[in-house]
């Protein structure tokens, strides 16, 4: 089963009601099968997760705070569905362990020690942990034991998709199922904030805001969820890889620059960010797509331009960026109505939003010019999609510069959906003796 | 001799003194020789000049009142070298043209009336010669007698380069020269506004501020030299043209979208560039290189950022542009100080200002990357350039992925220098009986 969960991008097929299980399971002790021959067991303890992708629709950029990664603004975002991107992660603790904490991603053992930002949600998750432990004497010791924790994502990092926001909300979600923590995920998502700050986006499905907050502690900054995947299902998000370029400048440092140099940037955080979130909740609340859209690629934009105002400037968006956002608007121009929306990452890679109804002009249009030679038409929500054989817009009146620059500039596409949050699953990285398995 | 001075660009090669004579000379006055025939004989009335071409450095974007061509923030320019780059008009007037004012540019009749600009340009200048004929009866009464203007470029359009600002000054100039008005550039300058905002700062030579103003009737909006070239003669400019590609917005259309769309800009015209210009202005007065670049160079960031965060966005700086900031970021890194700034106007086309004793550092790093194949390593300022063959810094040290694209992307360079203003010249582009001539 595990082979067949986590098999390559688009092809995922979970058995049926695999992903449905949410709540974690009762907690499993593995017997150490070796030390049970001596008649000396000790036990595993283990809890896996997956966790979801989080594309912003309003953008996190700038830190009050870098230590507990407090944001100068409030953001928003999608919660992308796991069939198509997920994080695995499994959790497990055992006396059988070596003394230190140990995490592995994709098949690479991580120097723990060495990150803060994980020392800080496992040390933070051991001490709630200790909380129920004190309470409750019964119960295992489990912050005494040493962590084993083994990831996986589903996708290539070669994406560029940031694996991050994913990753954390994994390990902060899994070690939280360990340790069998009555936290609401909105509770976890201060902890997983610390990782990496929009992974607190990531430990709740559908449509998610993560609050600036104002408390220097950080309390306050905390995730929630604004709607459920189920009120508002029909998104989709059709994601353009543009083939692999250098990357600017790393995101945690990019932000501080824009923070410390960008004479435009106060305003974005303070008067512009703080409207646009109301906004576009409302927008969210009512199922307005062209509300929506309309803020979500104002803020991508003004976003970029505090990138390029910063000092020295920052440019993730590349001409094939440029492309994709000038053919979303030739679309939006000659459906006559706003159908689909672009969102830019602090890279090149275009994020397009649209309604399922909307398939043909949208995911239509780009398959159009595109080709299904290009990997990724396909996957469980290529469905509406695989009979679409025109453009959904008449393809001679778009602008045909940006369609060469866009056909000989992306690397795959991704076809997903508004998703769920973390979901607990039985299929775990670590094996009943503690020792280190692959999914793939 | 005309031949001899409109010839390809980076070739003129004017005589000696040519350019100094910037007083206008005595009005001629020609007899018609067919007329003088018959014994009637209408006079031919000329004046010539050319005008300069000036890259902002601190950007106008932005109208206050579209009419009057109002900026909502000041701005600030290098006036360029004429003998690089030059508009080439004269302006005549008689009594033997047919009744409607006429203008050719670059060999192609205009239609005046159908251009508001124009028309506006030439009633104001129209009302100040009446002024003054009206307090000396004697003067010929030229503001009763139709326009002929006849106007050259010397630089193809397809460079990219704003032809409007030195056209207009040029415009202005040489027909405030026909009616021997005693106004000064100042003076002048709120004429040539009303044709092309940025036309008001090429009517001086040096480094020109436009003051923003705040009356409405623009009476207080005016081009002011804030030093003239001889105080900072050493300035050099680079100018990087980008293979023709399509335009984006037009300037005029995309800076009404900024202010109407764009909630970012006012922050900029309101509190940003106000500082700027202070700060600049400080630095050209104390020749100090570095500060001057570094305000030029984040004032083009964040011009573009606002252009960027407009609604729909304009983009144009594209992925050569990206290429060229890169390359002047490394340059100076690498040279352990600033020695080059780069600035983009409304077009993918890079700008980069550097001092004279620098030629090494950046024009050889330049040459040596682009390599003397390429249009444009040549003319009057290319001397300290020629005998260059090295790069002024190791180019094994600068982003390889940034050279390729500035090499595989630029059509020419053109070596320049800061410059005088306007200059009344005896090569007219109208004959003695009217005619036009063309300086090619």
């Amino acid at each position: 089963m595990l082979r067949e969960t986590c098999g390559q991008l688009g092809r995922l097929r979970p058995p049926p009601g695999w992903l449905e299980c949410s709540r974690p399971p009762p907690l499993k002790e593995v017997k150490d099968a070796r030390k049970r021959k001596t008649g000396v067991a000790t036990p595993v303890f283990r809890a896996s997760t997956t966790a979801p992708v989080n594309i912003a629709v309003i953008k996190y950029w700038g830190k009050r705070d870098a230590t507990l990664n407090l944001p100068t603004n409030s953001s928003l975002s999608v919660t992308l569905s796991q069939r198509s991107l997920r994080t695995l992660t499994t959790a497990s603790c055992s006396a059988a362990y070596p003394a230190v904490d140990e995490l592995t991603l994709n098949g690479n053992p991580q120097d723990i020690q060495s990150s803060k930002r994980t020392l800080a949600c496992l040390a933070n998750l051991r001490a709630l942990r200790q909380e129920i432990e004190k309470a409750d004497s019964s119960l295992p010791k489990l912050s005494a034991l040493p962590l084993r924790i083994v990831s996986e994502n589903n996708f290539p990092t070669a994406a560029g998709l940031a694996s991050s926001a994913a990753g954390f909300a994994a390990l902060v979600r899994a070690v939280a199922d360990l340790y069998q923590l009555p936290q609401s995920p909105t509770d976890l998502s201060r902890i997983a904030r610390q990782g990496s700050g929009s992974a607190c986006r990531s430990l709740m499905g559908g449509y998610v805001a993560w609050r600036a907050g104002e408390l220097a502690d950080g309390s306050d900054s905390l995730a929630e969820e604004v709607a459920p995947q189920s009120h508002w299902p029909e998104m989709r998000a059709l994601i353009l890889v543009v083939s692999a370029e250098k990357k600017d400048v790393p995101s945690t440092t990019g932000m501080q620059t824009t923070v410390a140099t960008s004479e435009l940037f106060s305003t974005r955080a303070n008067a512009i960010v703080p409207a646009r979130m109301t906004a576009i909740e409302t927008a969210i609340q009512n199922r307005d797509f062209p509300t929506f859209a309309e803020i979500t690629m104002r803020d991508s934009n003004g976003f970029h331009a505090t990138c390029l105002d910063s000092w020295p400037p920052i440019f993730y968006m590349n001409d094939v960026s440029r492309a994709a956002v000038r053919l979303v608007h030739d679309i939006n121009n000659l459906a006559g109505r706003t159908v689909c929306a672009y969102t830019f990452d602090a890279g090149p890679n275009a994020v397009i939003y649209y309604l399922e109804k909307d398939s043909s002009l949208v995911a239509g249009t780009f398959k159009a010019i595109l080709g299904t030679a290009l990997e990724g038409w396909s996957g469980p929500f290529y469905e509406p999609v695989k009979n679409i054989t025109d453009s959904g817009v008449p393809l001679d009146q778009v602008d045909s510069r940006a369609v060469d620059v866009l056909k000989s500039g992306l690397s795959r596409v991704i076809l997903t959906a508004v998703g769920e949050g973390p979901v607990s699953v039985q299929s775990h990285l670590v094996g009943e003796k503690g020792e280190i398995l692959s999914s793939s």
